[in-house]
């Protein structure tokens, strides 16, 4: 709560107390026990408010994550996305959805995301985000019955963490500058590989 | 000058003082004119100082710009080691080598930099680290008549970043807690692929 508290008695505070109460309320949900260990009723109760309100202003629990998180966008969307691609051209889908976001006016905000990540506030935010909500339904698609496919998501979130570093952050040439095609030529098959290849 | 400035008349300030403006005479030169357009001369220069100080503090103007970045290791320490590896293992050696290195005592260390770098205060720095420090032997190595290898060596870096932070400040399982070995099995190939393979 930094420095909007409002007094609890009579009508609900105005608009914006009630949406940072909850916003504050989900953060500390969420980086103490995780995306699937978080309700909206929890989350309402810590907040004091109704969960039909948390429903109202943030939709579903992983909207409400993407707030918390300041995601530019619904997750569900890019998600939409990798679900449509053939499983054997998932690794280029993958890279060009993403390269294709942060290269559009999303990008600073995708950048603004990964420096509170790294600055390690909150390394269980950034845990769930990964293991509950990014990476999940791409785990699913690909595990087997010897491999859950944890391993192999985490691996692709390696390089696209590091993509994302290397031409939006540092932005390192010539990686900065590439084209969008040329990058999912190179990058494609890396992702590729991790998520249905021979890993070794 | 942080809150420790001296007086210049007389002897010199005392050592830490010395010490402290020619990093910080460094630190501005690296950012703005990058590691080979800065010369321990006219780092010395703007301290103050004479050059030879400057090599006796720091040594090679390699070890002052690590000593700027805060490298918890002497850079040439580990080109020695990429160096060494003949050239179809070295992007195992590179993997084996950096994920060894961060698992290490110096680990932490090596979480400071990159968060340094990703905060995004200095991009400059990082840009030049990556371009002209740490990359360069490895990019001339690997360069061709067609191909001067530094889109090449961003690729590495972006893999070796992703998997830094991966790793070492989200801690995302499996990865974090993966035996070297796997690691290096499972990256090797990327890396090998981004220094000699076939690009797309």
């Amino acid at each position: 709560m930094t420095g909007e508290a409002q007094g609890r008695s009579g009508r609900r505070p105005g608009n914006s107390g009630a949406r940072a109460a909850i916003l504050d309320a989900a953060r500390r949900r969420f980086s103490e026990n995780g995306f699937d260990g978080t309700s909206i009723r929890a989350v309402a109760g810590d907040a004091g408010v109704d969960p039909a309100l948390v429903h109202h202003y943030f939709g579903s629990k992983r909207q409400l994550f993407a707030a918390v998180v300041e995601l530019p966008i619904d997750p569900e969307v890019v998600m939409r996305v990798f679900a449509a691609a053939p499983l054997d051209e998932l690794g280029a889908t993958m890279v060009r959805t993403l390269v294709t976001l942060w290269d559009s006016e999303l990008g600073s905000a995708a950048v603004a995301v990964l420096r509170t990540m790294v600055a390690g506030t909150d390394p269980g935010l950034a845990r769930s985000f990964f293991v509950e909500v990014a990476l999940e339904r791409v785990r699913a698609r690909i595990a087997t019955e010897t491999d859950d496919g944890s391993g192999r998501v985490a691996l692709v979130a390696s390089q696209m963490l590091g993509m994302l570093i290397a031409r939006k952050v540092i932005e390192l040439e010539p990686l900065a500058a590439m084209p969008v095609d040329a990058v999912v030529a190179a990058v494609g098959p890396t992702v590729q590989r991790y998520l249905t290849g021979e890993l070794g």
